[in-house]
């Protein structure tokens, strides 16, 4: 089945990786990325990757020397120049580790720029394994052809989260039951989102909420949902409705495969 | 902590059933959710139960009789309206086990009104365990406090779905890389989103749909979303973002806990 899939699907192997990229550039892998790169995805001297660091753009590299537990990549040329990320930034309670686990990768693939976790009143955690989800951050974002890796922010009070927003950020807040209206046309970045925990907020933090003056309801529709389906429901509002001229998009008369 | 949770954390339970509902119509339980009730739950005779069954609205009941693995209920009163879910289907290749579980899930809690698998080219299963997948659906209807149950369709081939698709309902496609322009703003109810496998629709598939007069292109952004999440993300788009008059939604004055 593999030889029917795109082309991009079978050869396109992104790393990120934190070295300097530039034409003849040369990019040493550590252990990890080595083995996967040797073990798990066949690759050897002469193979293509791609790379990104998050600020030189995307590069096509070369393995040029491929050791056991080390390779040597060099830089060819640059396939895509850098971009930023949307300025939009995710504050969500912590939630159970799978839930965690699942809205920081789902968020990554979105595109959001900074993920805030925050500890509320009803949360289900109070800590954060910040190396797992940097791993998950990183897996996401080679995977989803982002240039930028999100920030991860340390964990912090819903109060201090309120304390410290910038003023001309808003912050939509998706309170349940609080029969808000849809999310208006105009919002979007600078923004956050802010999802609370399954058990709701608790009245201290709803009071919290509504008197902050960057803090606006965001509707997502009748139906309660799960802290991780909403999370991605705001975020798509916020990421990917983009600009558009009102009128329908028929497809193109053609279309390749890339 | 459950003390500080609002109230219709710790009360509503609500179960889907298959009875007619009216007032002082008795409800007899299966053993599952007899056994749930009583096992999991504690709830005994004379405790409240919230009910529906997708045509008669939402019925606060009472327990009359609890025996081990039999409950009757009778229903005082109807909390809600019975309403109708917006008429949005989802058709989505099939996908490894889990992904399509929380895809079912989650389009569920959206407010999805079909759920339609896809078996295409390059999908990662071919079958559809009917009975799991109408259980989570149950699950997720009672917890998102929807009053209906999606409808959840066979799987059929993509061929076949675009053959019997109704000629008044645009077909908002996922398509990778396709270079579409964001979502119209026009597109509504009547309407579906088809996402498509991990591996892509293959060059027949995109021939298929790029020639149907339903089908139009959905962007969910610059990014490559995996297929959950640009389930998750298309859905939100076509259900969360609803009406709004274009002007900002401020938080009201004060807000009580529900």
């Amino acid at each position: 089945m593999a030889a029917t899939f795109p082309a991009a699907m079978t050869t396109s192997i992104r790393l990120h990786v934190r070295a300097p990229l530039a034409a003849g550039a040369a990019v040493d892998c550590g252990t990890a990325q080595s083995r996967y790169l040797r073990t798990v995805m066949r690759r050897s001297t002469g193979d293509a990757v791609l790379l990104f660091n998050g600020e030189d753009g995307e590069w096509q590299a070369t393995i040029e020397t491929a050791a056991r537990d080390s390779m040597r990549l060099i830089c060819r040329r640059r396939t895509r120049p850098q971009d930023v990320a949307p300025d939009v930034w995710l504050a969500f309670a912590l939630l159970k580790r799978d839930a965690t686990d699942l809205a920081v990768r789902q968020a990554t693939e979105l595109g959001v720029a900074r993920i805030m976790p925050v500890l509320t009143d009803h949360g289900q955690a109070a800590r954060v394994n910040t190396d797992r989800l940097l791993a998950i951050i990183i897996e996401a974002a080679e995977q989803s052809e982002r240039l930028t890796l999100p920030a991860l922010s340390p964990p912090v009070t819903l109060t201090d989260l309120l304390a410290a927003w910038p003023g001309d950020r808003q912050l939509l807040a998706a309170i349940e039951r609080l029969g808000s209206r849809a999310l208006p046309a105009m919002v979007g970045p600078p923004c956050g989102l802010l999802v609370g925990p399954e058990g709701g907020f608790s009245a201290r933090e709803r009071a919290q909420l509504l008197r902050h003056p960057a803090v606006r309801a965001l509707s997502l529709g009748s139906c309660v949902l799960r802290a991780e389906t909403a999370i991605v429901a705001g975020l798509a509002q916020l990421l990917c409705s983009g600009t558009d001229d009102g009128t329908a998009a028929p497809l193109p008369s053609s279309a390749g495969d890339r």
